[in-house]
């Protein structure tokens, strides 16, 4: 049972290195919006003739920023929701409730290694771009997170690994019912967005809708090729996870964003965060479907040898 | 007329940056192939049981250098054109078609400066994910390429400046006809390669059709904000450039896998390039002009104070 028990070993691990991802995304994203305050340069709406602005009032760097903290939040969540379901599956008195929690946190443990390992590179990599040229050279410390934020998606098994474990292992734990129930969970909290009617949710409801949607039709190609041409399935794996990674973190910041609009005081940065996301990075979803669903072919149809450039 | 001298000078300078972004790209993409034809992990199709395969025989590591090939060479193909309308803009002996080569010119340079760097920089970081630990530590250079590349979206004007000169400096251009021209070119290409009726071309024909159908759309949207709500346009000018890149690198593969395909001895990695870029790639575009078309608000609706963290 040597290799069982390294799993689960490898599964803490897992999670723990997904965490990292997060905290490295946050601590990049932290230091660029510092510095976005501070760095004058250009002039901006609001802003007085021949006064050089702070270029966090430039709206491509409030895009930028956004996209960091909208996708650390997002990582963040499904760090959280895993961690949650780790700690059900060991201390709920119900032995079936033990059970499903011990597969949901199965289900979720890859995507929160490398959805959160991958956008901390590309978090770590904006970071360095709002420093403009000092963010290349070493004073700001930008540099620095870029390039330790590189080992994330490589240790503790590939994100491509990682991507291959979604698919061939954990999509198919009790015939798909896991998964299966997961996105009824995410096409609930999509429903209820839609159906809470909140102005300052703009499109959050129909974005969402349709990342579930395409999620829904994604894994339903997965567990056809799973059967018909394992081989697809592996060659669409790395799309496929981003995919559940986006539909899974709009969610999670959609549902923060419930709670925190039924919450007078408190509707801040939950909801501003997780129409952000949904309106400007869960849109790749569909996209990301189609990819899967149709790309593998492309792919498969090249012998290995053609490949050497 | 200091700063028009300087304004030529700066596009050359610019294509120049996007040229080095393909060479290193380039440089990734060899030394990353070489090393997953050389090193061995795991069992893959195609070879006898116990033995261990070289990772290009991965399905997923297959993918990975597909993307680095296929966004090479769109993005060389994308300054090439560019730096052919420079020089007919010098050399043509016709005043008004040396006219419409420097306006075509002045259209894609912010593209080629932005779309092959921000591509550089992904394709580098591949490059270090295919090498795994090997690629983390110096010994292999792949580490080098990732830093190094990491200073070409920053200098010769950020791809943030470049994302707002094209959109509020040319597709303004003769009241928008220059940008209008350029996407009846890039559909009379996606029509070509639909009616070839070519099966080896996949779904590339319709992704084309699609891709440039997204960037009419979101094109129209900015010739309007840029009218109404100019703030928009600036928010939204980074996914317009990554789409417009997109749409333009589809159309200019596909452009060679037709001219290939009519050449029975030459019909091979032009199309298996276009295609993976059409069905893999491209398939972001019409989420991108979502993104573009809805996305705004969620930016322009925060005070720049609210995104300290």
């Amino acid at each position: 049972r040597g290799l069982n028990t390294m799993f689960i070993m490898m599964n803490q691990a897992r999670l723990a290195v997904g965490v990292q991802g997060v905290a490295m995304a946050d601590r990049a994203t932290q230091h660029a919006a510092a510095y976005a305050a501070e760095r004058r340069q250009g002039h901006a709406e609001g802003y007085e003739k021949g006064e050089m602005a702070p270029i966090i009032a430039h709206a491509d760097v409030r895009r930028t920023i956004l996209t960091m903290r909208a996708m650390t939040q997002a990582a963040r969540a499904i760090c959280l929701v895993t961690a949650r379901e780790l700690d059900k599956s060991h201390r709920l008195p119900d032995e079936r409730e033990r059970q499903a929690a011990a597969h949901m946190a199965a289900l979720l443990t890859p995507i929160a290694k490398a959805f959160s390992t991958d956008i901390a590179c590309e978090v770590a990599s904006m970071g360095v771009q709002v420093h403009g040229g000092m963010g290349f050279v070493e004073e700001t410390g930008a540099a620095q997170y870029y390039r330790d934020a590189r080992i994330l998606p490589i240790y503790e098994g590939t994100n491509g690994i990682q991507a291959m474990d979604l698919v061939m292992r954990k999509l198919p734990l009790l015939d798909g019912a896991v998964v299966q129930r997961y996105i009824k969970e995410l096409q609930k909290t999509a429903d209820d967005v839609a159906a809470s009617n909140q102005p300052e949710f703009g499109a959050m409801g129909p974005r969402l809708r349709e990342a579930v949607a395409s999620l829904g039709e994604a894994t339903r190609w997965m567990g056809e090729m799973l059967v018909s041409k394992p081989q697809a399935s592996l060659a669409s794996a790395t799309p496929y996870l981003r995919l559940f990674g986006l539909a899974a973190g709009g969610s999670y910041l959609a549902k923060g964003a419930l709670e925190m609009a039924r919450d007078a005081e408190g509707n801040g940065d939950a909801v501003m965060l997780a129409r952000f996301f949904a309106e400007n990075l869960v849109t790749a979803a569909p996209g990301l479907a189609q990819t899967v669903m149709t790309g593998a072919d492309a792919i498969l149809d090249v012998a290995p040898d053609r490949l050497s450039v």
